[in-house]
């Protein structure tokens, strides 16, 4: 029993404490795990990339500010956006793009090993991270 | 491809708003879905009932107001108090009791079909909805 104790958080942990520990844009952390997904939270500035998941959702929470997300459907495109204390559900196979042209601070719920930018995706600039999650403090 | 879209939320969802749509206490709503997990937001206030999910962590973060979670490990009991703004992961097998002696809102994330009251407990009171968690507006 508790044999995955270890891999779980101790002691609660406050967003807004474990926001003030880095500043890189659209560079997940990795906050806590729940079984094999992670928790991630990301600050976020400007626009990310167009990208798929092919075989995952991905839920958004806006902690802070205002995150758009420009959708790709089979009929055009849309935007969603989102206010601070809102959630959504990008539905795996869906190519979306978020940004967020003031800034935000953002909390993902995804599978442990999810890329950051997908398993397909646009031209990766230089200011997004391609990553699957850095530990917090990391 | 998007196949699974009519399962997920078509638009983003205030959980300001999400939480205005029911008042009953210890009775959690289904927000939206992540692949086979659930987003449930609950009120709560006073005591819940210890118990125990023995095959899934169960990822806390709390909305509004202050949350305690009672948690029994082999070396004693101890209590992890979460503010707004908290979250915490109760690892699978360890039984736990929140309580909000004030109250609050908070949300989860754990795999659909978990049952609220996990696979074993204490007497339930009758002020606990022992539920997989209702559709919101139902």
């Amino acid at each position: 029993m508790n044999k995955d104790t270890s891999r779980t958080t101790p002691e609660p942990i406050l967003l807004s404490d474990a926001l003030k520990t880095f500043e890189a844009l659209w560079s997940p952390r990795i906050v806590t795990r729940v079984n094999d997904y992670d928790v991630r939270i990301s600050k976020v500035r400007g626009e990310h990339v167009w990208h798929v998941h092919e075989d995952t959702d991905e839920f958004f929470l806006v902690l802070d500010g205002e995150l758009a997300i420009r959708l790709r459907g089979t009929d055009g495109e849309r935007t969603v956006t989102l206010a601070r204390g809102a959630v959504f559900v990008v539905p795996r196979g869906t190519w979306h793009k978020p940004s967020a042209a003031d800034g935000a601070s953002v909390l993902f719920f995804e599978p442990s090993g999810t890329p950051s930018v997908g398993d397909r995706h646009d031209a990766i600039p230089g200011h997004v991270d391609a990553t699957t999650g850095h530990e917090l403090g990391s």
